[in-house]
């Protein structure tokens, strides 16, 4: 749900290629969520990712797990040696897991992403209890799957998380940055949210677009995200379309919160 | 869409662990689609999937990629070296690539992935227009990225095949299988002929439980898959829930040839 942003300085464009219309006006740029959070975020909404782990040879092995997700944010893998993927762990642990959010974008490459890279440990103590549990959450046969001697129990402690929300959204953090983040409270809200905005409120995206997002010249807006730190918006403007960020004064601290943000942020429009 | 299946027995099952109520009478075993097959349809009908390769300390790496697919099945992709994926490519070309079926099952666990092994390599001459033609039809800013420096194109030359179509369904095919595999003609029928078949026609699928699939006892049956092979049944008999596989008398060869297919089923469940 994230749209085209800010062009990466790196890529090896064509001379004078111009990803998309710039503001006319300068405009506060929008707070938004860490790559760490947001990797907290999608993990917290999601119980199915892509495993890779080393094969016997040393190449790299991609596979379908079920994970469920600690408080602290690291992820618990319960498999079989029978899967490939588990094999692999027992010979070496090292592994990154690959969490997408729901592609609802005709274009995937716009939707959210993160890897998580680290080594699994398996748990012990009370720390394997709270994993344990974590496991049968998410998947139906866990409970089923521990009477098996051949299922091992995995939690990833996380080294790096790479987030990508989309053409030149992306970012790094480390594992304190990630032991630290929070889930954004608003999130199970945010697809109800974009969806009432566009739908009652064109009339208000529009003024924030032309008064807070640098666009003075936009015919139109549509929301395309909102989080607890401020909202995504595509801009019409007659020099084509345009990406933009708008943060709220305050960010949204409650699962309700995205309805009074944006109230305010109409209200600092239209002053 | 697929369910539990044949125990496999190399699992560390608890002793007298039952699976599932075996049938009552022999039953022929259903064909089914090869590995190969499987991962021929499932990358005819997807654009997405996880990567994984190997990052600079070796370690392995999980991404989100769309790519094309070549006509003899090999997979395309057109990425940046300013993802980290591309640039693990430029170092160390061998890499796998997992597609996932659409998850409708609410246990992802039984839904069809494949994970297909080798080398990504850079094509070229005739290879390399088909797979830049490939992977635009893939990719909506293909076209745009094309006169990006630091895009390149890779085609994966397959080396292994490993599907898995849920608990207990799995097997893996070489190079040569892949290649020489065909896409299910079938496939894009499946979803609504399974649902047709559970809406209108739950006393033929009875039958075909009672008689063809060794449950005389059974008291109801719901079809959870279908292919150009056969038909797989989830089976309600007073002795618990059983997942069965019925074939075709002969494969389904055309797209909308599963009407028949299992027309033909039907008159020989009643006869």
């Amino acid at each position: 749900m994230s749209t085209l942003r800010a062009p990466n300085p790196d890529h090896q464009a064509p001379e004078g290629f111009q990803y998309f219309p710039p503001p006319l006006e300068p405009a506060e740029p929008g707070a938004r969520r860490t790559p760490a959070e947001e990797a907290r975020t999608l993990l917290a909404h999601s119980t199915v990712a892509t495993l890779a782990t080393l094969s016997d040879d040393g190449t790299p092995w991609a596979s379908m797990v079920v994970f469920g997700t600690l408080p602290d944010g690291a992820p618990v893998l319960f498999v079989s040696t029978l899967a490939e993927h588990g094999r692999n762990l027992e010979r070496d642990a090292r592994a990154s897991l690959m969490v997408a959010a729901p592609i609802t974008n005709p274009d995937p490459l716009q939707s959210g992403r993160v890897t998580l890279a680290g080594r699994f440990v398996k748990p012990e103590g009370a720390r394997e209890e709270e994993a344990r549990e974590a496991a049968y959450k998410a998947m139906p046969y866990g409970r089923t799957y521990a009477k098996f001697g051949d299922f091992s129990l995995w939690v990833l402690e996380v080294e790096r998380v790479r987030w990508v929300g989309g053409y030149g959204i992306m970012g790094s953090d480390d594992a304190a940055a990630y032991k630290a983040a929070t889930v954004d409270p608003t999130a199970p809200n945010a697809d109800h949210a974009v969806s009432h905005l566009n739908e009652d409120h064109a009339d208000a995206l529009l003024q924030i677009s032309q008064k807070l997002a640098g666009y003075p010249d936009a015919t139109a807006a549509v929301a395309t995200g909102i989080d607890r730190y401020g909202m995504d918006l595509s801009i019409d403007t007659p020099r084509g379309k345009a990406p933009a960020r708008v943060g709220f004064a305050e960010p949204a601290t409650a699962a309700d919160g995205l309805r009074g943000a944006t109230v305010e942020l109409a209200k600092k429009a239209r002053a």
